[in-house]
């Protein structure tokens, strides 16, 4: 019997092999690739000892978020005791808010710097999915770059789950470099977002691994939706202004595009899919969302480059159909090189990233409400923002019905600070903060970004932070730093 | 008459070639190497055109920090518009925080990017402080790199201040290569701290030359204290620390160091010095500070690698007098490539930076006092923390003999968010935040680093937001954010 078929067990016997305190390290980036089998049977296992009054818990680690059947029911199980470095999951989001599952929110393009270095530990089992398994000990990953190749060579236990719907649609796709470790690392020679730099198969000890489990899954990504009017808005604004900039000289031809995930991110794309003005462009990115099919259906798409491939269920299929003609356009790398600092700034990248609250000063919140509930966390936006050649922060500048405004007075958490942020655009305007100081920048982003209900609220902050605050570099009076979110949480709105 | 002899005038007229309006590109990092004679000129200038009632003001960049007599100068002359993007100085300070002159404070690593790339305005006169003028249209810089290959290339302008008292100690010593600009940008091939990829003359465009001013003055840095105990202290805990790191393997040998300035650094460097366990050191830094030179006496020094080479009177000297045997261990680089997040992340830089203060989450702020007043700036600090292989931030626990508490529930100003910092280092502890989520770091901060008499008022900011806050995962009530701010503004002191 070949190592293959002697590996093969159901999801249940797999989950038999994880022990309490375990640290898994898996697949997946924002519901893409993510492992389907064993994770719930797992949840399954660990609801069925803690019936039995045993302590059961692991640690998580994994690319970025997984789907419901992961995160979703190992959360509800009780099952994670700390989870890094992302996640968008309603179960395991409550578990984080109310204290009761740790969570390390971290530069996604980081997370595997720091298991390979030893800042935090190694995962025991790597629990990772795969689209191929060669006889001779190669692999192929499936829908997401992620932190599998690290996970794969770090980890001493290896669970494969071969999802056997993808055939061979992920084959050439991957590019699995990593960067080298200091001291005296090289560079990757990435120069263009379709650069290839490594292999497309990663080969594995096999010796390590415990269990093959077989899977037909669909990523359980949400359908895809049209984008409404604010969004569209905020994208037609993006393109004109990136025409404005090439019309000053200031954008050279041959930049590479990155869009966060969302519907903001997403209408941008929809709108330069819809612009005739528009050439061929290329995309260098952290997630290829769906709404890179328009472009590459034009014939607008060069190359997608990013660390997941995220689609609707409808159009993971089509993918699987096209992916012959398809392939040749995208590149799934290692979230490490999708998201490096160093070929982010050397390609020259315009990034659009969406913001949860930014600030009149130019900070921005992408990660917790009211400063203390986490949303889902930073994600990869930190890398792009600081070393984009051109950089958008997104949001509608409102939420809620209006009853918050996603511009305040101070963020009440700041994850990119008014040093790396440079233009916010809302559906009312856009404002380019570059070259101004922090009072020019607050007048600006009142004046184009606020909703008109709040320019006024905001403009008083400004002035009493002018009058009160203790010096006027950046007017701020900490006493009323936060009125508006204080307001907000005792009435549930940010307005008297 | 040649090209040099012929642009030779004094100070005053060189300062009447400067225009209202005029953007001047500075010279000098930290007090090392900026223009002595021409600033002040113009100061007394604007001054006297004030007093005829024209209106005069010029906007200064620059590399970093220059002396009292340029930044001063012109501060007090109220003739500098806006200033970016970094200054120490007392009077410029004021003007600052009293909101008569604008400030950008940025990223010292991103400055020229930003320049070169038309994100700010070009200079439209560049004052550069150089070493030596070749005839055929070469210059030497003097002791420091800054932005000035930049901004010799970019203003269309240009007044050389030529400092005679440096004969040729600055020859050999800059490597003038700047990264190429995005797209298709190549990596630079510097793979250790002393590697050298550029040529250590500048040529510049003589036809833009207008003026050539000579001084024969000496930085005006502060001379050198010895490390007060609460430094030593802390210096101490660094280097047992690192030992710690390097005997759990998870520190390869072969790493740089990266110290910020000021006297906490400087301590670390001198308890590096008279640490006989450690051998030979790379230093890949900004500031290469006068402490260097006693690991450079007692042989333990391999090369320094910096933006700027700072030292008092008395050690500016010493440098001219050993320069033929002491340049081999420097190299002075532009500082968009001593504080290049690539180089830094490649080469692995061990990096200790001061805090002004930090919160119990992490979170740091390095410039503004009570989050409105201008210290000096965030400097070049962000990208040594965020690409650095170990990261520590350093603060004496208190301030202002014990009236403040340099640890605080929440930092007043964010310039290094939870996600970039690793570890904090006060006179009472270590705390090694890594792997830890954000009460657990709170927790270990209190425990670790805050002096006794705010261990129970810290602790209690941290208990009052596990009940009050909106969310666990980040513990913090907004209402209570700033409370002991607030009293401190109020009363003087940070507790009742």
């Amino acid at each position: 019997m070949d190592w293959i078929t002697s590996r093969i067990c159901d999801a249940a016997t797999a989950a038999e092999m994880i022990q309490d305190g375990d640290i898994l390290g898996l697949s997946g980036f924002t519901l893409a690739g993510y492992p389907k089998a064993v994770p719930s049977a797992l949840a399954a296992r660990a609801q069925k000892l803690h019936e039995q009054g045993q302590h059961f818990k692991v640690d998580l680690f994994s690319g970025a978020s997984t789907g419901d059947s992961c995160d979703g029911a190992l959360a509800r199980a009780e099952a994670i005791g700390l989870r890094m470095p992302y996640q968008s999951n309603a179960s395991l989001r409550k578990g984080i808010n109310s204290g009761s599952i740790r969570y390390i929110d971290a530069h996604l393009g980081k997370m595997g710097y720091l298991v390979r270095t030893g800042a935090v530990p190694a995962p025991t089992v790597a629990i990772i999915e795969v689209s191929a398994i060669l006889p001779d000990g190669r692999i192929c990953l499936s829908t997401s770059g992620g932190n599998s190749v690290c996970y794969l060579d770090m980890a001493k236990k290896i669970i494969l789950e071969w999802n056997t719907r993808l055939g061979e649609s992920c084959m050439e796709i991957h590019d699995n470099a990593l960067p080298e470790l200091p001291p005296h690392a090289r560079p990757l020679p990435i120069y263009s977002a379709g650069d290839r730099v490594g292999e497309d198969l990663v080969r594995i000890d096999t010796n390590k691994v415990i269990a093959i489990v077989k899977n037909d899954g669909y990523d359980e990504v949400t359908p895809f939706v049209e984008p409404d009017t604010i969004s569209t808005n905020i994208g037609e604004r993006i393109l004109d202004f990136i025409r404005f900039e090439e019309s000053r000289g200031r954008l050279p031809k041959g930049m590479a595009y990155q869009s966060g995930v969302g519907k903001v991110a997403n209408a941008v794309l929809c709108a330069m899919a819809n612009d005739d003005r528009l050439g061929k462009i290329d995309i260098f990115t952290e997630v290829i969302q769906e709404a890179v099919l328009p472009l590459l259906k034009k014939g607008k798409l060069g190359v997608a480059s990013g660390t997941a491939l995220t689609l609707s269920q409808a159009a993971q299929e089509e993918f699987v159909k096209n992916s012959a003609d398809w392939k040749k356009h995208f590149v799934l790398r290692q979230q490490e090189v999708s998201n490096s600092p160093d070929v982010i700034r050397r390609l020259g990248v315009i990034s659009m990233n969406t913001a949860l609250e930014v600030d009149i000063f130019g900070n921005v919140n992408s990660s917790l409400v009211c400063g203390s509930s986490m949303m889902n966390g930073i994600g990869g936006a930190a890398d792009f923002a600081r070393h984009c050649a051109l950089g958008f922060f997104l949001t509608p500048s409102v939420a809620k019905d209006g009853a918050i405004s996603s511009i305040v007075p101070y963020v009440s958490h700041v994850d990119h600070t008014e040093h790396d942020t440079q233009i916010f655009v809302t559906e009312q305007g856009l404002a380019d903060l570059r070259g101004l100081s922090a009072e020019d920048r607050a007048r600006l982003i009142i004046k184009e970004c606020a909703h008109p209900d709040f320019k006024e609220p905001l403009t008083d902050a400004l002035e009493y932070g002018l009058k009160h605050a203790k010096g006027k570099h950046l007017p701020l009076a900490l006493t009323k730093a936060f009125e508006m979110h204080n307001r907000y949480l005792e009435t549930g709105k940010m307005l008297p």
